[in-house]
């Protein structure tokens, strides 16, 4: 069976270059029958007007050129504020890059909607090349200022609706909890412990 | 030969679905002996770090498809701002979508630094396939508001070195002169004459 390392113990595949997500993704698989090895990208993305065209594109396309061998997944994640028509949303990694947790700030001063959401799609490549999606979101808002340390990109300019506190002021087992990653994470385990 | 009409007259394919780049498309190769067509787009773009990727890759993918026969071409731009490293840059056409010139704006609210460059890349797909790059930029400023109604995309929000006007202040024939494009498009006009 592909994935089988002939012991029993089953491999999963995680494609990403950010150390961060890569973090995440160890603590919520850890305890799993799975072991999961990092594969650590880039790969090409597409341009594409939603994480499920990104993230789905990009595993078909890794998948046909046949470098990492499935069941591999790789997470397309975004923040999308409502007042910015989604900005920076598909982008959301570019625009972090460049402009910041200033730059959000800053093209939300004086803006009363604040709200906003994260939203995590994983394409699940399975044996065979089969791609699958898996969501998770959170709604939320956007502070007045950056709060925390925590956490990777946006986090320390997102509150989870229901709390107080910043991603960036979250362990990394509280954030699982809320997240939009730990949502699409937990749709993960699931599916792997049918696969 | 390919892109002949039997009465010696020659076709290129021009791949947008951006209407003022093709009115300026139309402007600038009108007096030419090619006929050029458009074919109205989108097509899929991957999401690179260099304009010179996009457009290149994008064009080897459109190629391959088969659906469009060269020669044939298309066109990547961008804003990049010196202050804000190099934002919008790749993405300028998504963050127009978004926040738009008064989100640029804000982002340079109190930056003297208003140093700026427009950049255009064209990809040129030759008889063949092979997918030849041609280039051209200016120099210029971000204003403190924005001026004019002309051109399209960031061109209220940019003003060229020497001179004092916007982009959208200017006839299509003037931009021509001094733009990135227009400099992209005289390289085009001299390559084609060579085909």
């Amino acid at each position: 069976m592909s994935g089988d390392k002939g012991d029993g113990e089953r491999v999963l595949r995680l494609v990403t270059s950010n150390e961060g997500k890569a973090m995440e993704y160890a603590a919520a698989l850890a305890g799993i029958s799975w072991k999961v090895e990092r594969v650590a990208g880039p790969y090409e993305e597409i341009q594409a007007d939603t994480l499920e065209e990104v993230a789905g594109a990009s595993a078909r396309q890794l998948f046909a050129e046949g470098s990492v061998p499935p069941p591999f997944v790789l997470e397309d994640a975004g923040l999308f504020i409502d007042a910015l028509e989604g900005f920076p949303g598909v982008y959301s990694a570019y625009v972090f890059q460049t402009i910041g947790h200033q730059g959000i700030l800053r093209l939300m001063e004086g803006i009363r909607d604040r709200d906003a959401s994260f939203e995590s799609r994983i394409a699940l490549c399975v044996p065979g090349g089969d791609v699958e999606l898996l969501s998770g979101s959170c709604s939320g808002t956007i502070p007045q200022a950056m709060r925390g340390s925590g956490g990777f990109g946006f986090d320390p300019v997102f509150i989870p609706e229901g709390d107080y506190r910043t991603f960036a002021e979250m362990s990394i087992e509280e954030k699982e909890e809320r997240s939009h990653r730990g949502r699409a994470m937990a749709a993960l385990r699931e599916r792997l412990a049918r696969l």
